[in-house]
């Protein structure tokens, strides 16, 4: 059993639009499998549809755009293990489209804008990652998806961009420092010419209070350029995965992080590092790093819920039993 | 202040289809005020609209045909004072339509089918009612609702009303023993060629632990049969109000219960007791004392939490002064 906990793992992922959210949350779901994970997009939290941002010159950034309240009210059901009734935003047109029922599985993700907003929604979170892409690549993955998805065209998408920069950085970017793990992909200098998303640096910060597994010992010489590990840099530990890391390398980290998770083994996924490019399944080494240091924390974090439940659960026969 | 809690007091009324909840709710909205009383119907969690129930020959009295759960945790979450999302249902097509935001105020009062139904519904109630009309009059009530405002004729009723019989007997009139409050309207002996709804009998039976106050020592020689009063028959009051209660006696027994009820005074009404009739505006004696009744248990379930409340605040300072 990876999830020991009776209650659902609360796993928030936040960031801008176009930082690569829903990109993590899928890929969450296709190495966990769809009947562990519970994937929710706060968008359908939207207080305001398209049309009626527009009229009112408020952008979907704004907290005043979003049902926070509602948010935190469904999150907390959600970990108590209810099945909620939540309204449905359709990004494909900007409407609201029928409400669905949702029921939580062992891991429930919830990504979005406001997910590190309100100490309501904060307190709720086993794990929280903030997506804190370099600026180059977030315009470019944002515009690859607004203008395949959402009806943009590019120049759109850039003058959107800039209408959404107060709000970004008054109310998305400051949620940075709220975050369990940080992560930031780099673009390597060739960036603009490839755009390879196969190959990017990545770097993670890591303030959960359960401290990451050593691996920076397996590396050595001139392979030690593949990965730095800074430990309690600012409170945090710090990781630096190179766009370069090798198969053999990625293959010696997976090994000695599975050995920290001996009861999650078959959860050892091909899919681990894979993602969707206009080329079809492409795999990216860094981004396996990532993803598998993720998977540590929810699987820890269920270990850790599964020991808290068995605490109160003696609480409560030692109570009756006096 | 008539309602002293803090939390909202939470008022369910129950009973079959016709047996005029929406009618004695809307009193509740008119005597109270809007802004009192927030009024929510449970065939807003029908889970299959009309169409689908036709296909699947179930009727919407089958708790299967309902999301009993979603009604269990929306109320829950209107007691603590949180506003829902919840579904909408249209009754003059039978579709769903858009769902709706509801923010409690200081009475909920809930009706439908099975606000009874489930151990975690009745535990959620400060007060309950049971719609238990003789059945002459429900049949009568519902054949004019349905013709007038859902598209039915009368045949068509009928054969609803037969289709139903099943489903009635064995889900919706077993609630009637978890009711805190039973009140039977009756038909007097010319009801049929009449129709007037002005002086129908009334039993009221009551076991809801806060008791009612004394008032059959209003009625003395001629004037007793007006009211009986049984006190304790099977462990619960029994009420019976004469259809022919005139206004001087109705004037004495709001006398009475107001002085009860000191601190709501300005809750009365002259809407007590009106009701709406194919004539207009209409009003009924037997009708101001039930709604009265209703008042008074309202009232007093909100001072009783309100103790409750204050209780807790103290226990709490109690344990942090320690």
């Amino acid at each position: 059993m990876p999830f020991r906990a009776k209650r659902p793992i609360m796993f928030s992922v936040v960031g801008d639009s176009g930082a690569g959210k829903s990109t993590l949350a899928r890929g969450c779901v296709e190495i966990l499998g769809p009947d562990r994970v519970t994937n929710i997009c706060l968008d359908d939290y939207h207080s305001l549809d398209r049309a009626a941002r527009t009229a009112a010159g408020i952008t979907a950034l704004h907290p005043d755009c979003n049902h926070l309240t509602l948010m935190g009210q469904h999150a907390r059901l959600l970990r108590q293990g209810e099945t909620i009734f939540k309204p449905v935003y359709d990004h494909s047109d900007g409407t609201f489209t029928r409400p669905e029922f949702v029921r939580p599985t062992s891991v429930v993700l919830i990504n979005g804008l406001h997910g590190l907003y309100t100490p309501e929604l904060r307190a709720l979170w086993d794990v929280s990652v903030y997506l804190d892409p370099d600026p180059e690549l977030r315009i470019a993955w944002k515009i690859k998806r607004d203008t395949a998805k959402r009806g943009y065209n590019e120049t759109q998408v850039r003058r959107e961009l800039e209408a959404r920069r107060h709000d970004s950085e008054s109310y998305i970017a400051p949620q940075r420092n709220r975050a369990d793990i940080v992560i930031n992909f780099r673009a390597p200098a060739d960036y603009a010419t490839t755009q390879d998303d196969s190959r990017l640096d990545v770097r993670i910060r890591i303030a959960h209070p359960i401290p990451l597994p050593d691996i920076e010992d397996l590396f050595s010489g001139p392979s030690s350029r593949y990965l730095k590990m800074e430990r309690g840099a600012g409170g945090a530990d710090l990781l630096e995965i190179s766009g370069d890391l090798d198969d053999v390398s990625t293959h010696l980290i997976e090994e000695r992080m599975w050995k920290h998770m001996p009861a999650a083994k078959h959860l050892r996924s091909t899919k681990l590092g894979t993602f969707q490019d206009i080329s079809g399944e492409r795999r990216s080494n860094p981004l396996a790093v990532t993803q598998l240091i993720i998977t540590y924390y929810l699987v820890k974090a269920s270990a850790l819920a599964a020991k808290q439940e068995e605490l109160a659960a003696e609480a409560r026969s030692f109570a009756e039993a006096r």
